[in-house]
């Protein structure tokens, strides 16, 4: 008998992995919405439960026949549900992305012998791990990560599309952005510093600081570490004109007297202009920079990916990049290649030799290519 | 004993407009906020009565010791509000601008032998009464209107503040605007065909298709009109943004149960923003231009205005424009000069002999200067 894998989670990217793990493993996924786990029903050797996973009350029941959890619920679930798997003794990919700090969860996960990988996606995620084996095997000075996921078609005004809920990507637009220089935290404004970058595939981009070096400014000691978000150049200043008129607010207003928030308003409005229509093609670029010094010698790594919604099996980049990058160390810890207790971000998985190669390597058999270059 | 006005609505422009009139004849302003009334309070020739007027019942009692009345209630009160004056059976000058259709008076305006004067500001009005004395006495060809009211100080993201409520302003964002060209009505998308006008006093403003001809479409027959709004450059966009995203929607959504109409909660949250501030300075800017043949010269008659805020009063341009465009024609009717029954838009006033020059004489007065040019 092959091992056994569960799902928590089955949207656009909860079902591409369930695909991808299936061919391995038996594999397992659960969703509430029927609609959601048809995205599997062609793949017969995958078994799929309609299950409402916020009202699972017995976990260890629920989960004892499987030798892994992959979590891919909604972000205001993640942490609840990670901390339920974790207490069933559990090994767990986390692809949830929560708020909460996630090292909350590292005793009981040691005690327990869980290995709970967490924030395992392309951003965060891949940026970790590339920078976890860089800073194991030389001395990193500055990390910078630019990343955006977009709809190749531009729409007017937002020019973009959410996998994830809106009220989850609009947070990202007003949380205070944390980044690393010379060796102090800086707090900026989120949506602030905007610079044009270039690519190839795209053209210019505009980047900003996001609050996204998330565990790696606890586990990384490293003088210089940003991470910038890409929209479409001149889409954050509309996204700035509703921030400054409170159209983000979460303190409730009255209207008509009914208590309202402004932030439920906004995302009822642009939830149908953000939704990403049935084969709408998306695509991902990141572009990510380690200098340092490596055996004696001044280096500079890059690591570019752009990566793009696949025609043929109707899956999107943003599942592609992030659910194979899930996937790729949920294989890892079946193979019993990563077996460390704890709660153990990306960087951890980095930071052990040959893993960041067989992460690459399995990312690029379905495709997903980070093209390395060292000067 | 002088003549008796009694204004109803004492807000920046209506207070403007008693101590005006209150100079020349025994004036009444009546509002519902006694901080309104205050406004006038030092001034004390000027009867102040509170009282909220879209609850006064018995209109003929209310207005019998009354020689004229100037309405300059909220647009939403507007047209209920001239009808009872006119059935009242008192001449009256209404600068409401409100959105019906004020001929829908005009049998009982005519019936009561009432003189009631609409739309008699800066824009509508001005605008008017010059094309009306223009097309009394040339053959118009064309008629080009650019108008704003802006504050000197340009506030990030909007640069814009209201003296009328946000609702009426927004109305001016989503309402199709109506132009005539080459005879034939053209409707286009509010906020459509932005173009760059510059003016020496203030830089370039961006001007875009307003409904500002309203009675003009019925009521003068040139071939071209139009009339076009003014703002801060990059302001509109902003406004497209949130109208194209749902904010300006009247329909409603639910929220948490709740049924709410997006306006609401988007003028709600634009109130403070747009809130004109104590002592805070505003300009009026209108740039006309009238082409045609003048005994059968072709000609082309200039009318520039640059007004602003008048410190010492602390008198808005807001008010000092439209407020004492209104007072000069009340003016003229108390003089007997101005008699004609029925509903007169101030194009009506423009086109009988010397009422143009008597209006920008008294207007000069106040020193609210219209700068002519014949080229």
């Amino acid at each position: 008998m092959g091992k056994k894998v569960i799902i928590l989670g089955c949207g656009r990217v909860g079902s591409a992995m369930a695909i991808d793990m299936g061919k391995s493993y038996e594999v397992t996924v659960v969703d509430s919405s029927g609609e959601n786990l048809l995205q599997c029903a062609s793949e017969n050797y995958i078994t799929t439960f309609c299950k409402d996973i916020s009202r699972i009350t017995d976990w260890n029941t629920f989960l004892s026949d499987f030798d892994l959890v992959i979590s891919a619920v909604p972000g205001y679930l993640g942490y609840e549900t990670l901390k339920k798997v974790i207490e069933s003794g559990k090994d767990v990919v986390d692809i949830t992305f929560f708020p909460e700090d996630p090292f909350e969860l590292d005793e009981i996960a040691k005690t327990n012998g869980v290995t709970a990988v967490v924030d395992c996606g392309v951003a965060p995620g891949m940026g970790n791990m590339i920078l976890g084996h860089h800073n194991a095997v030389m001395d990193v000075h500055k990390y910078v990560c630019y990343v955006g996921g977009l709809p190749f078609e531009r729409e007017w005004p937002w020019e973009y599309k959410a996998v994830f809920s809106p009220i989850d990507v609009i947070e990202e637009y007003v949380r205070p952005a944390r980044y690393i220089q010379n060796g102090e935290m800086v707090i900026r404004e989120a949506l602030s510093d905007p610079e044009l970058i270039e690519f190839d595939e795209i053209g210019a981009l505009e980047a900003w600081n996001s609050d996204g070096l998330r565990t790696l400014i606890k586990t990384i000691d490293v003088p210089d570490m940003i991470e910038k978000t890409m929209r479409y150049p001149g889409t954050i200043e509309y996204l700035k004109v509703l921030r400054d008129t409170g159209f983000f607010s979460y303190d409730e207003i009255e209207i008509k007297g009914y208590k309202i928030r402004p932030i439920d308003v906004t995302t009822k409005l642009l939830f149908p202009k953000w939704q990403l229509k049935k084969g709408e093609e998306d695509f991902i670029v990141m572009r990510i920079k380690i200098e340092g010094v490596e055996r004696k010698e001044k280096v500079t790594f890059s690591y570019d990916l752009f990566d793009r919604y696949d025609r043929k099996t109707d899956t999107l980049s943003m599942a592609r990049t992030t659910g194979y990058t899930a996937t790729a160390v949920a294989d890892l810890m079946l193979g019993e290649q990563f077996q460390r207790p704890g709660i153990c971000p990306p960087e951890y998985v980095g930071a052990e030799p040959g893993k960041l190669d067989a992460v690459l390597e399995y990312l690029k058999n379905r495709g997903v290519i980070y093209r390395i270059s060292k000067f």
